[in-house]
């Protein structure tokens, strides 16, 4: 199987941390999104949406979607709960974390970290939003351990990839004593090194 | 088991349709997303995220995220491809309906629809993006029947809601005859009068 992403890209290291823990092979076709090589033919022949990651099976077949691709990649495994309607929180979840957590704290940290722009420059809206999300997962994690209840999965690798990064769009983290407990909870689980 | 929703929502739609399609049973609890009915603090506690749809289980369990509900109310049934690698494929359509669909689409209709504001006043990197998506899903519709191949899915639930209606947020639909097509079949897979 070949992973087509950029590393700088949470979504990515999404996958890649997946196919860490369970051990699945994989080639990492580095694509670079800054350079927008995600818009060529080649790659639009991969994804028409242009967007990383991808994955290409053995057959050929690719998929696209971070949050599809790890559900695809974790099937079976422990990262997705046997029970029906904790999978369902999980999935809660992860559509959850591409509509109203992804749009706001990784938009703002490509602002910020790879477009070159000050915290006062980014769009209020942008940072009101992405401090609600925040306050809602500190909300949630001063009860529960992981995000669906005890057991790390899905949810946590989907939030964790720009939760942990948060800072680099200009979000305080210090005031969320939940959230920080959780980051290296789930680092932990996943073998990473905590974030720089 | 109550379904939590705004009949203006094409996310509501997609679990009343649902429902409808296996027969399930359900209450519909109308909920006002104009008059903000979401962000009282009994609504709060049955979504914290201050979003329709929500379920709640006759146990008094509840679930949001459209997608994650549909998914979780169609296990087992034939809305959902039985070959793990078709669902991935309907799993990359419902995130990509979240991420670069219902952003653009929907809320252009809302602004136009709901908020009374004209096509001019729209916010064109919005509207640019949703033609991007439309383009996207009229290229695909030229070479199959439905979104995941020939048999109708939760993919293509999901992505009727608010393409059927795009022409109420300043969206020309005559130009793509493909989608055009689709939306026919998917209504009458649903049993739906035509979208006004």
């Amino acid at each position: 199987m070949k992973i087509y992403g950029d590393s700088i890209s949470g979504n990515c290291l999404k996958v890649k941390w997946v196919c860490d823990r369970l051990a699945l092979p994989y080639a990492w076709i580095a694509v670079d999104v800054v350079k927008q090589e995600t818009r060529t033919p080649e790659f639009l022949a991969l994804n028409s949406a242009g967007q990383v990651p991808v994955v290409e099976l053995d057959d050929g077949r690719t998929l696209a979607q971070s949050n599809a691709i790890i559900r695809y990649l974790a099937r079976g495994s422990t990262l997705i709960p046997a029970d029906a309607f904790a999978a369902a929180k999980m999935d809660e979840w992860l559509f959850w974390e591409q509509y109203s957590h992804e749009p706001y704290i990784a938009v703002c940290r490509f602002h910020m970290r790879y477009l070159g722009k000050a915290a006062s420059q980014l769009d209020p809206d942008r940072v009101q939003r992405g401090y609600a999300a925040l306050e809602r997962m500190e909300q949630h994690l001063a009860a529960t351990r992981f995000l669906v209840g005890d057991a790390f999965s899905l949810a946590d690798v989907a939030l964790l990839a720009y939760t942990r990064l948060a800072h680099e769009g200009g979000f305080d983290l210090a005031r969320y004593r939940s959230i920080r407990r959780w980051i290296k909870d789930s680092e932990a689980q996943l073998g990473l090194s905590p974030a720089p």
